[in-house]
């Protein structure tokens, strides 16, 4: 009978978690069908996430107030007690049979009522871990991959300088500020635990990433400014990474500075230097699993799909495997991938796996933002801190601001297309936060420091999602921010950021690295010197040589930004045709052609430039293929 | 310090989490990168699942021998004692610090110090619950999606027949063999525990579900006879879910006779009720949620895939809730939404979600068929019984023989196109077993008998899936079985089975229930009554009028082997059209269709089918679209 009861309990919990799963779900499909909705009439005042975010929050209202408590589960769990420290696995002797248990966390002693209290909330609040390893790798791996936007890379200084340094700014002023509201706090008497200034570096830090997905998609939808575009997507993709880094090191912080919580300059050092190794270590590892993903397998796309999608979750788990961050490995891995991966996929595959991390994507990143609502009303630490709440708001404001306008003043000083005055302002206003700063806030929620940062987090999503999103349309016309810009037509196309450093870095990647990494570029032997021969005719893909009049439009999209390329490579692909009508790849035409790349490479870059501003214009309007008429060789 | 050594765990624990994953991952792109090649190559005595076993296996052995057992956590867990019976949650208290821990299950009293033995090999052991509640559900409900094929609809009768009866007869015959089986070996004093005729009875049940994918994928390679293919696959989707819900309901079988463990009239019939509500239950929940998903998102192909995929899931989901079989109602589920749902996706969204659930189900089989190869060195309780395997081999050839041979003699008295010898030698050689075996082997691996049963599933898998999945090529040849069959030009192409029942239910279906629940169909006007009228243009979705045109090639695949429904039809869109060049949709012109429908129906069925098989031989070479010249009226 002892052995039913039990089969029954487990059954009982397993139709419990079937129960919670099918809420979501259908929170989710009601979110869809409101898109929809939505879509259709035009309305843009709310987008699909601050949607899904109102729907949670009504599910969790009925969940907390609607459904009275079962009665089956409301009995304390029977406690044992060991001398030992805490152990993963546990043994349960009753009367001679033996059970496993896994360890679930740490209690607070304040918890253990709320335990008994109501099963069924605690049953919809997902383990935390979660959202770190199933939810976000999606959601930044799709950034990543769908970043590659010649605006992007035009923009590429100006990002990683609002990204590194405006993410750094932005946690120690809010960080700062945070620590005098807590001390007011605690001259007012409302601070009734620890709260110690790492504390307040860590609240910095996680409310620091940029989620403007609301602001990007209305961005999309009525073709705002392109530039504009690239910065807040830039930065907000690269800020998640920044701020998931700068959070882990200032927890590494803590432990050597665990009796002051205080300034420490060696600890400090200790956690720029985990900063930077963690950081570099999982962009290395990202880009380099980025690179190798580098699949032939054309004629298959489900293999290819399936290779592709494995690699990038494989990147995600050997980063964590070695103790790096998974999260930005995938991003990192996702940009790479998009750069040189994708060149090697078959048409049909690059379609394929778009799809599918675009459908996973949407899925995840609706799932957080519904999830959020619900955990306003079934999380059950909240702490409402009006002062800490009102400080935070003030704080994230000064802090946003003294990110972006100080770092435009600077780099309008460098940049030849200025950021001007109305971008600044919207940059300013396009700060929501969104799906990385809950998962951050939600990560550890032990202590009553975590758990006031996480209510208040939880209010300012809602609150950045909702006013600034919904407000986004209005403040592009009061900001008189160009709408309706075919992004090939904007005025400024060519040459504004292409800083040498960028340039070199750009020379290299084209003329080497993707002639070695993808079937796309001009083949090695055109670009390598003439001595390389052997070499270089061994490390080309036999498809470099035939592919030519394949060239993606991606591609040329960078090209056509930087004029001494489309030469050498215009000049490069009509030989290399003419030459592979022969015999395919010959010696001889291969020395040649890398003769043919130095001469336009050597000839003066300005003069270059002002010939190429007229031939630009018209390769734009005949498009790629024309550039190499390969149908009249052949 | 405690608390650091604590979070060391945690951290180690997470990685070892992540080495595991990587592992899997690892093999299951080493398997594409060989399957590519192969597939390059055209090898075919080997298919992908095969391999994934075979690398499977390898990585079983290295970590088996070739690690070497960790210290660090080769400590036995501390055990404590409690008098109330296993409870979900328990407490524990480290001097005065709370821990929640959850239960995992059971240990049986010898596996205690395996407890302690190899953390690894205990790590990579999934929760059998894995199996059924994500990776199960993406292979099922493909199946289901991709079973619409006309072949399929015209040999439902025999299908079925082979899937309820003959897996009923396989199951008994295989648990009463083995029954006599484990009798010998008490005989033989092999037997060293319990072993009930019950547990023979499950034996039989999860030994008779049939998985002949390494048989099909050939069968598609080599476009063989496509009848054999539509009864092989058909049986084998359909007898999947006959086993999960037959071992079921033996399951529940026994706590009534616990005593005895014998035959028992009465808990016999109770075992008959739960598996015909339990089946019947699903079937209901899969259907009705496959009906109801009918989408109108046009446009939007992301929002179209991402609510069809939860819409799937939750039908899994809503199953389990409500205490019925998740994988079933998946079944029904998908076979519903690819007969009425796929006709309301637009082009875009078929492709997505059609490639979406291809790479789900293919990622999820191999990693089953990994896991497999995997589980037979990982996996610490085998039990091998050389009596009871040889005895299984035996009686699963016996089971599939009486089966196969009867049933398709008894069938062969009711169809006018018999399964030939060969066909039924076939059928007999494709008696692969696979994931569903063995996902039902490792949901329960508690007891003795279970254990063995474990072990021998294995081997039977590896065994079928490398023997006769191997043998498929030289077998067909040797069976003299045609391949290079182009499906639309085999010779037997109509009125086979098309049994009054079938052609009675598929006319209400093409002409009410297509109609009301897809864009697709001729329009209600049409074919209810007149007295209808209003109710009829109510319902009909304003696109039957207009898509008339659009008629999918799968939807006029069924007309055409229907000659009665294709007159019908054929009259019905014309006049129509003609129709609705005037007013799109009038109450005259609907009664008018109504009558030459009924008229066309009431011909005699014998003379129009000889009427229309020259008919058809000219539909099929011009092609739908030709059947009704809209571009001439319009």
């Amino acid at each position: 009978m002892d052995e039913l009861a039990t089969e029954k309990e487990a059954e009982e919990s397993h139709r419990q978690d079937s129960v919670n799963l099918l809420t979501f779900i259908l929170l989710l499909t009601l979110t869809i069908l409101t898109i929809w909705l939505f879509k259709h009439r035009r309305v843009r005042f709310l987008h699909e996430t601050g949607l899904a975010m109102i729907y949670g929050l009504l599910v969790g209202v009925i969940l907390r107030y609607g459904i009275p408590a079962t009665s089956y589960h409301n009995k304390t769990p029977p406690s044992c007690s060991l001398k030992e420290g805490p152990v993963s696995t546990l043994l349960l002797n009753v009367s001679g049979k033996f059970f496993e248990y896994t360890l679930k966390g740490e209690i607070n002693s304040r918890e253990i009522h709320n335990v008994e209290q109501n099963d069924m909330l605690r049953k919809v609040t997902f383990d935390p871990e979660v959202f770190f390893n199933i939810l976000l790798p999606p959601i930044i791996f799709h950034a990543g991959y769908s970043l590659k936007k010649r605006h992007f890379f035009r923009n590429l200084g100006s990002i990683i300088t609002y990204a590194f340094l405006g993410t750094a700014i932005s946690c120690f002023v809010i960080g700062n500020l945070m620590y005098g509201v807590v001390k007011l706090m605690q001259v007012v008497g409302q601070l009734t635990d620890k709260f110690y200034y790492t504390d307040c570096l860590f609240f910095g830090a996680i409310i620091s990433a940029t989620d403007p997905v609301t602001v990007l998609a209305i961005f999309n939808e009525l073709h705002a400014d392109v530039d504009l575009y690239a910065l807040l997507f830039g930065e907000s993709v690269m800020n998640d990474a920044v701020a998931i880094v700068l959070s882990s090191s200032i927890v590494a912080y803590q432990p050597s500075g665990a009796n002051t919580h205080m300034f420490d300059a060696s600890a400090f050092f200790k956690s720029v230097g985990v900063f930077l190794g963690i950081f570099s270590g999982s962009f290395a590892m990202g880009a380099v699993t980025g690179v190798v993903t580098f699949t032939k397998l054309h004629c298959f796309p489900l293999l290819e799909t399936a290779l592709f999608f494995l690699m990038s979750w494989s990147t995600f788990l050997l980063a964590e495997a070695c103790g790096f961050t998974g999260v930005v490995a995938v991003l990192f891995c996702g940009i790479t991938q998009a750069h040189y991966t994708y060149n090697n996929l078959s048409e049909e595959s690059t379609k394929r796996t778009k799809q599918l991390f675009e459908v996973l994507h949407f899925l995840a990143e609706n799932f957080i933002f519904s999830y959020m609502g619900l955990a306003l009303f079934t999380f059950q630490n909240h702490i409402f801190s009006p002062i800490f709440i009102v400080g935070a708001f003030i704080a994230i404001f000064i802090g946003r601001a003294s990110n972006i306008y100080p770092l435009s003043f600077l780099l309008n000083l460098g940049r030849r297309h200025k950021i001007k005055g109305n971008f600044q302002h919207m940059m300013m206003f396009a700060g929501l936060r969104g799906a990385m700063a809950f998962a951050l806030a939600i990560r550890d929620t032990a202590t009553y420091a975590r758990q006031m940062m996480f209510t208040t987090t939880l209010l300012i999503v809602f609150f950045t999602v909702w006013v600034f999103g919904g407000g986004t349309t209005p403040m592009l016309s009061w900001l008189h921010i160009r709408v309706g810009v075919d992004p090939d037509q904007d005025p400024h196309k060519t040459k504004q950021e292409s800083a040498w450093l960028f340039r070199l870095w750009y020379t290299f990647d084209h003329n080497y690295l993707k002639p070695i990494l993808t079937h796309s570029g001009p083949p090695l032997t055109t670009t390598l010197p003439s001595c390389c021969g052997p070499l270089a005719r061994c490390l080309t893909s036999p498809q470099a040589y035939e592919n030519h009049e394949q060239l993606r439009d991606h591609d040329s999209d960078l090209i056509l930004n930087d004029g001494d390329l489309t030469l050498t490579y215009g000049d490069t692909a009509i030989t290399a045709n003419g030459a592979s009508g022969g015999s395919g790849a010959d010696a001889p035409g291969g020395s040649g052609w890398s003769v043919n790349g130095k001469r336009s490479g050597s000839t003066s870059e300005e003069a270059l430039e002002r010939e190429l501003d007229s031939r630009e214009q018209e390769l734009l309007s005949r498009g790629t293929r024309l550039v190499f008429p390969i149908e009249d060789h052949v």
